[in-house]
């Protein structure tokens, strides 16, 4: 199985657009002490050949341009991702759907509930019918969107996208708003969950014994965003588990066997972003990869 | 004046993420042959600190990434961009709305039409109510984004977004789908029409005398798609008029007093995007300019 992580950063990038804290600005002026970071989304091969992308965020055209394999290989119109497969449907892992267009056949896979959210905006129609096959996944059904590789769902802790909060909204709830991905090919297995707002015994039992787990890594302590002085939302309000902490990921899934423990979906506030920090060098420690956009696996 | 043109491709950009045409293949190869660009955007100044935004591309990150005059300059949060236009609903001037959140606040202008069109979908809602003020502006109305800086919008020959399309569309229709903008500051005047139809003699006259016009340079001739083999789709059929050609607009502005004449929103298949090429000499020859990113004008 071939994984590249084509954005490692969580929603808004690294630098994001508006934001002046010590990360974002070395992001623009620092590049070697803090890589800039593209959105939220992976894709994944059994061939090398076919990708599935997995969350379809905003930087995806550059994303796409900056990663060879993802350029089209034949005739006048071709790409190499054949399947695309949303986990939730906040904006950083859907509103790239946008560019996903232009006649281009694939198959969109999500759960009912994440599919009939992004469908309610008529703006998705540029996916045109006929050309882009929407596809319902259950929780627990594998299903093969690209031959030999089979993907499985399951509801992780989690909460709406922003932009369908109310005041009904209830956080941590295992629903299929927000969903891990386990990845099957030729023997080898990976999980991918990169929003998850708490680590429960459940989750242990799903992901033991994976080749690669990429994780949740959004927030460092619970109250980054408060600390860094950019916000008053906590990780958990956000629907994140922290890294560190009390219930914190590293401590939670210390235990598990898992072969590579890649953080993913990093948000700017996040001090492990800094090369040669003391955060990154205590993660580092503990057995986890910081990742980076471009990174490569081959399980 | 200060004028910075953010993207200066059209929908898709260049190159486009599933398109393998001559054109698109040189910018993944040879930059120096054909430059790479994002999608369609400016960014106008009367002072050169506080930035109207005119259209937000689904590119608008890497464009304010790449534009050191874009980044914020105060205290944790900011934005040198106080204001965002859009001149239609198109997925490349509108999807970018969804990357201007994290409770930026900003005044986002459009008539009505543009705006209701925008604002039923709700994943816009990113937009925060109470932190993005949404402003419908009527043809003729010259309204004050920024101080100093006056703009008037009026109705070009165009049609709905891709994404409204439906039996009832008309081609050519001068309604408030698609507008041109007329922007003033120090007495120096920019016309910016990334969409146009057909050049009609309403539109000579409203653009008489500007210092600098920003003109739907999309295709070269009617048919460039259909010669690309990579459509069925004539420039007219997608709301844009032709450089050359029978009704074009080098010969129809020909006559038009214009300081300087810069083609904007240019497709992918257009031939003079290769430097070099005889169709770049030639529009270069009838006193055109063919955008390229981060083009500055001091007006």
């Amino acid at each position: 199985m071939r994984v590249v992580i084509l954005g490692s950063a969580a929603g808004g990038g690294l630098p994001q657009w508006n934001c002046r804290c010590p990360i974002c600005t070395l992001a623009r002026s620092e590049p070697d002490r803090v890589r800039p970071r593209t959105q939220s989304s992976i894709a994944v091969s059994a061939d090398g050949s076919d990708w599935l992308l997995i969350n379809a965020s905003p930087d995806i055209r550059q994303q796409l341009f900056d990663n060879a394999q993802m350029h089209p290989r034949e005739g006048l119109r071709h790409s190499p991702i054949r399947a695309v497969l949303l986990t939730n449907g906040d904006v950083d892992h859907v509103a790239g759907l946008l560019t996903l267009r232009e006649g281009q056949p694939y198959a969109l896979y999500g759960t009912r509930g994440i599919l009939d959210s992004v469908n309610a905006n008529r703006v998705f129609d540029v996916m045109a019918e006929g050309v882009v096959e929407r596809q319902a996944i259950g929780m627990d059904e594998p299903f093969e969107p690209l031959p030999g590789l089979t993907v499985t769902l399951f509801p992780v802790p989690g909460k709406v996208p922003l932009w369908l909060e109310d005041e009904t909204m209830e956080i941590g709830a295992e629903t299929e708003t927000t969903v891990g991905a386990l990845i099957e090919a030729g023997g080898r297995r990976l999980a991918y969950i990169p929003g998850c707002a708490r680590v429960t015994d459940g989750l242990r039992r799903r992901i033991a014994g994976v080749d690669a787990l990429l994780f949740d890594g959004t927030v460092l302590h619970d109250d980054d965003m408060i600390r860094a002085g950019v916000g008053t939302k906590t990780g958990w309000r956000m629907g994140h588990v922290p890294m560190r902490g009390e219930n914190g990921s590293i401590d939670a899934l210390a235990a598990v066997e898992i072969g590579h423990r890649i953080f993913v979906h990093i948000n700017n506030t996040n001090p492990v972003l800094v090369e040669g920090s003391p955060e990154r060098a205590d993660v580092e420690a503990a057995g986890w990869t910081v990742a980076h956009d471009g990174l490569n696996l081959s399980l």
